[in-house]
């Protein structure tokens, strides 16, 4: 095998490993989302306490992605798409981090709602938590085959979770003006459909970093620019 | 002169412009802070405006901001610290655009928060709109100077910053439980204060992406980790 092959090949693979990594690291920041909404919904301290104490391994896996990325620029010094490529990579590992520690927000939220009487029926959050999950794994599907369409699509998502987040925020106003006991625990519901927004709008990120990858187009700020 | 070194002022020529331009990004970001924190304490609705009119420059900057280290990276494939630098400038390009979507986000609940009559004197929200401020040129200064003294300073200044935010959300559940009638005005302000503690974190982020550059060490998740 000539040299610069093999210099292509053994990059190829460390491409796909580090593609891998970041499937795994939003399997598990996709788990945490659930398992915390889920320990929302049931009131179940110990699927609460089992998120407080997982963004461990999400934590590790972020610094290693790092160290992946800076190995990568330095010894295959890549161009053009697989440039994009890394770059990306950078940025959606950050927004996997954080979908991690919004992951941990919900659960805190999760125990302080564990200890006052349920405000309502949770449907809409369960909803929430559902579409901004799927946005997230989409997100992360669109980006290891470079899958323009389905990146269009957790685009569009964002507004029906935005939406919901607006609908549940007044219907949990009107709780509170009419009984000032639902206050407190309508407070944390208002912060966990915000987490989930935000939730949501890392993976729009994620999302649009796939439309660059694959078009070199910036969807960003409505800018058709090119790099 | 030789060609090499050629190469290499032109590099740090760029590298200066991009220093430059993230200074400029950032000044505007932390001026709409100021501003939307302004509008908000003087229910002033001009102030308002041109926060929510002022995020264009930012989006601007953003886009541009990445099309030159996508170019830095294309046709000078930097080593080391330099890598590390123009990985840093991604990142801190990402968390100066979100600081400034914050900044938009302030000037929304001011919009609403002047709609109802005042619930109490703002004291402590311009008290941590300064410190998140501050923390955003520090962190910043901190990059351009590769000042990690300064750098370790932003990061112990997000406590004081998370300390204020706590006390600012009790403050506000007494009043909405004394009296139902600064229920949206608090939800506001309890969610202002929760938009500058996350300008406070992405100045914690740019901090901890200056001490990775200088020191390649890895301060994040409190791993002490190498690249």
């Amino acid at each position: 095998m000539e040299p610069v092959e093999r210099v292509t090949r053994h990059f190829q693979e460390e491409l796909e490993q580090l593609k891998t990594r970041l499937l795994e690291m939003g399997g598990l920041a996709e788990e945490n989302v659930r398992l915390a909404v889920q320990g929302l919904v049931d009131r179940d301290r110990s699927v609460i306490e089992r998120v407080l104490a997982g963004d461990e391994p999400i934590n590790r896996l972020h610094i290693e992605i790092d160290s992946r990325c800076f190995k990568l620029f330095a010894l295959y010094q890549p161009m053009a798409a697989d440039l994009r490529t890394i770059v990306a990579a950078v940025k959606i590992n950050t927004d996997l981090e954080r979908v991690g520690d919004l992951a941990v927000n919900i659960a805190q939220a999760a125990q302080r709602y564990a200890t006052h009487p349920p405000v309502k029926k949770l449907i809409d959050i369960p909803v929430m938590a559902e579409i901004a999950q799927n946005m997230l794994r989409d997100s992360l599907d669109a980006f290891v085959r470079r899958d323009i369409d389905l990146a269009q699509h957790v685009l569009d998502e964002d507004d029906r979770l935005d939406a919901l987040k607006t609908q549940i925020f007044r219907e949990l106003l009107t709780y509170m003006l009419q009984d000032p006991s639902t206050i407190e625990p309508a407070l944390d519901l208002i912060l966990v459909s915000r987490h989930l927004e935000r939730i949501g709008d890392h993976a729009t990120n994620v999302a649009e970093d796939v439309i660059f990858i694959v078009s070199a187009r910036d969807v960003r700020h409505g800018v058709q620019g090119r790099p």
